[in-house]
């Protein structure tokens, strides 16, 4: 018999509990998947006192989340704190130099740190896992490094932060503007500490970064992200893209252009037919395209306490069943950087503004679209009762570059009433 | 430097050729990820002169499968031949006993004799994956075994067979009846050389009976799989489920109950806006199903060169990377016979049949409905030219031996015009 695996958990939130729970209750399952016994043999937390629901009296308890991952008894340390920096990578370090496997959850660490960590663990021969990290529930970063390995992969597309899907898809089925909706998703507990990360596309963003380096052989570029959050989405451009057929989601791209890598997480118009635009609430949704496989896409819950925990699991079950990989795919020395590409591929865009009501003012838009090389696919100019006429447009496939040349030549022409809205449509 | 993994591959037909295509052009790629040159020793097709489209001359020809299997250069046996039996099963052994590992896309042949070579196959220490037997390119067999080992699996639910989606999908949307959409796709070669595999439902059942496998931890049980085609599925039940909200989907699903496993693949109705509901064409789609990440849904190419190639290459990149793992994943020899459960669970049904135009004959079938405990959620009966009258019924939540009770009573009744026709409604 092989001799048990022993976890060390830091972080006993949702997830850390989550985790605590299928060791116990489903020890019998693991051992027969994995061919040895699954125990916990430490914790940590910042409160030792409050009652998490389950009985943690049989581990050894640290307050310093260092100590669960440089304990003799400890084989694995599941870092589930959280953060960029502080308790979190100190620990995950301290694991690594102490030859442990670390399992984590922890998106903003290796988006930021995690070139760095992977080598530290490549060079120690240990496992950095982390599927938990990415779109909760769905064995993403399992699919992407492993089971399409042998696709060069051309581009990632994801809607990978629950919490801006469901003020997105709540603010059209009730009808509320982005602050009413912030509001009731920030009372229902739906949002980070630090809600910027959610809203921002931090949190997204951070997860993409990490697709792309697997995905693209690439080092972890978080700061390469184009990123712009959900904030200034209108319930009035979700009411006309709707009208036109589209719905609105905070999308992160990754894929690999003529100039280098192009990475941007920023709201996108996508068809209502497609599986993106069908995806309601805090659903978590990732395609891969690759070479050969053309198309995969996954769906699941991209967080909560039993998806997540399950993401834990399956790392460590890889582990206990002796599955060894470089932390991105392939060893973090052969990484490269890629020249950063931002928006050079070509789409088609959404355009709204509101125009001065006199004559010409559309003719106007109309000529500096055209001087810029901007095509008009469709055009709705919608009744008024002020002095302004809402005009929506969306443009045959052209350069971001043509429409922030007909943007700027707008300015000049008088007729805007305020900033013109643009959003691209991704075709997914 | 690590050795080169050296292929042989048997079966040189569209699988066969999109794997030499991959290992040819993205040789650095795959050696990047992997470590390991993964390089092609030896070949076996039927026909050594035609032209494939790929150069061949560079491997060893053999005209036998069973001695690329056992050839000293050969550490991986790549059977892509098909076939329960035959020289897939004998080359598949003989792979085995001489020690190599061995990745097969064969779903026939896992699904009868899968336990014994599993256990051949452990018992040497060998691998036997199989990611392309089942769902195409969707990474569902490693999503499965591994991503989702830390879940106790509650239900499978998959589409797993392109043409019978293909066909139905087509049926609704050119509205013609089954045997015009057959001619149709057996004419561009959408179906096997047996087409009864693929529209009997016997391809999906196989797919069916190797996920249930991995789930429950039971032995391949194929027979104990409830099985029906698409050959009833009729242009009328097409036309009148979509008018009550429903597409038919030929559905495979196992779940454990209380009184064994249920395995069943048939025609069945699903919610027309949930994601099985909307899926096209021969695209194929699983949901897996599990007491902690609740339910993920795969999506992705059920066939084809490339996105089948991907598969069989992720399991070579797994082999070259190091994993190991029980080929069911748990040790075949603790894999347990379920007992059999048929239709146990309840659900609603759809009921369609033609009466005799007279009074009283709706009247006779609600009463034999109510008296076996079949209560009525919705029923339409539609207008008529002939002399019978067709009446629709959606039942509410209710046994299938309930179902059948009342069938039976009916065929006392004198008003039924032809057999009803019954299928499940599932909730996905």
């Amino acid at each position: 018999m092989n001799a048990p695996l022993r976890l060390g958990i830091a972080g006993l939130g949702t997830v850390g509990i989550g985790v605590v729970k299928i060791v116990r209750q489903h020890a019998a399952l693991l051992e027969a998947r994995t061919g040895r016994k699954i125990e916990i043999s430490a914790v940590s937390a910042r409160s030792r006192d409050k009652d998490r629901g389950v009985p943690l009296n049989g581990y050894v308890w640290e307050d310093d989340p260092v100590a669960v991952a440089t304990r003799d008894d400890v084989d694995i340390y599941v870092e589930l704190i959280g953060g960029t920096d502080g308790p979190a990578k100190a620990s995950v370090e301290a694991a690594i130099a102490a030859g442990k496997d670390v399992v984590t959850a922890n998106k903003a660490m290796l988006a930021i740190h995690g070139q760095a960590l992977a080598e530290a663990a490549e060079a120690k021969g240990v496992s950095l896992r982390y599927e938990a990290a990415v779109a909760g529930g769905i064995p993403v970063i399992k699919s992407l490094t492993e089971g399409l390995a042998g696709n060069e992969i051309t581009r990632i597309v994801g809607v990978m932060n629950g919490s801006c899907n469901y003020i997105l898809t709540r603010m059209e089925s009730a009808g509320l503007s982005y602050a009413e909706v912030f509001a009731e998703a920030d009372g229902l507990g739906y949002l980070e500490a630090d809600p910027q990360l959610d809203v921002g596309g931090i949190d997204a963003a951070h997860k993409l970064a990490i697709l792309s380096s697997i995905a693209f052989g690439t080092r972890v570029d978080f700061d390469g992200i184009e990123l712009e959050g959900i904030e200034r989405v209108s319930i009035d451009d979700i009411h006309h893209a709707a009208d036109m057929g589209y719905k609105i989601k905070l999308l992160g791209v990754a894929q690999k252009t003529g100039r280098g890598l192009e990475q941007r997480m920023m709201p996108c118009l996508v068809p209502d037919t497609s599986p993106f635009g069908q995806l309601q609430g805090g659903t978590n949704m990732v395609a891969v395209e690759g070479h050969a496989v053309e198309q995969v896409v996954l769906r699941g819950p991209g967080a909560g306490e039993g998806p997540t925990a399950s993401a834990v699991m399956g790392d460590v079950c890889d582990i206990a069943r002796g599955l060894r990989l470089p932390v991105f795919g392939q060893p973090a020395d052969t990484l490269t950087d890629a020249p950063r590409a931002a928006s050079i591929l070509p789409a088609p865009y959404y355009l709204r503004m509101a125009l001065v009501d006199k004559p010409g003012a559309l003719a106007k838009i109309a000529t500096v679209l055209g001087d810029a090389g901007v095509s008009i696919d469709r055009m709705r100019q919608y009744g008024h009762s002020d002095t302004t006429a809402p005009v929506l447009i969306v443009t045959h496939t052209c350069t971001r570059s043509a429409v922030n040349e007909a943007l700027e030549a707008m300015q000049d022409t008088g007729v805007l009433a305020s900033d013109p809205v643009v959003l691209r449509i991704e075709a997914v």
